[in-house]
């Protein structure tokens, strides 16, 4: 009998993700992750290599999934500034509605590992760039669309957004005050007004 | 002879402080903490505790320093909204000149280990409470002396400020881009002219 056991790679990397996004990089033991992902340390090895590799992979799932999900919901046509609002007040809707308060993979790396990992690093700014250009871009549109003023600025703008959607996942890690976290949402997208 | 050297309790903590801030709580060992604080482990945990203690101790220290200092800034006589601009913008350019990207001890105990600490997680909610108190009283002594207008609400004000702060200290683990810091902030603050 064959003693290793098949099993799907990307469901077993989704497992991985899971308690990587939940417990951050260094919390999470090698332990664990055979524990929770189901399948032998020599197969983990095998196929994702170690621990880091193991992260690293987890993390651009993680990116690449959401970076495509903000793409989509900021791309489409007609009005854009709906689009926009939608965004930051799902951010804020996500982090009150976190029961295991995982708040964003991307917060939790750059806060806890981006600093002595350039590989993170990079994927952190690639994200935070991702970010700002689909902002700016759907920005400029509604502005094109007299949807806001010609005198705002869609770059200053998305950056200001950017810096305020990352604090809101911050809070996302309590149990936020949802008092604190809609009026704060609510005056950062006054500035659309 | 004495096997003990004498140690100056509050400057070994300092020097704790400024390791769990760099590094974060789950990436400095014990091992570490002997090296860096040059004291024997027998040493550390006669005076500190464990490592678990010796970061609350740690971390209460940054937080009432932080705490204090904000107090100080926010509450002098005369106006207060270029108190509330100067704080804010200095939060800015902290981030811009952190060579060791170690951010904000608050932000990152939130984002590493809140979620899984009950005796963190209440000192960090008791900073940010102490934060949006702060800043909502100046921004009442501004209401009050005709610096923003009487239709602003202070306390919806500071809360968007707090969690601007927040996001402001993620980017600080970076090296972030100046342009991109200085756009928020200034967008920012926009929202009390």
């Amino acid at each position: 009998m064959a003693r290793t056991k098949e099993f799907d790679p990307d469901a077993v990397l989704q497992k991985a993700l899971e308690l990587f996004w939940e417990r951050g990089y260094e919390a999470t033991s090698m332990a664990e992750l055979v524990r929770h992902l189901g399948i032998a340390r020599a197969s983990i090895y095998a196929t994702f290599g170690g621990k880091h590799d193991l992260y690293v992979k987890a993390f651009e799932r993680y990116q690449q999934t959401r970076d495509l999900a903000v793409m989509e919901a900021l791309s489409q046509p007609g009005p854009a500034l709906p689009a926009v609002r939608s965004l930051v007040e799902a951010y804020a809707e996500e982090a009150l509605c976190d029961e295991r308060r995982r708040g964003c993979m991307v917060v939790n790396a750059a806060v806890e590992i981006m600093s002595r990992d350039p590989q993170i690093a990079r994927r952190v700014e690639a994200s935070w760039d991702n970010l700002e250009t689909a902002l700016t871009s759907a920005l400029t549109r509604a502005r094109a669309q007299g949807e806001i003023s010609g005198e705002k600025d869609p770059r200053t703008l998305a950056r200001f957004l950017l810096v305020m959607m990352q604090g809101m996942r911050v809070l996302g890690r309590a149990h936020p005050d949802p008092g604190r976290l809609r009026d704060a949402t609510a005056q950062a997208l006054a500035v659309l007004d």
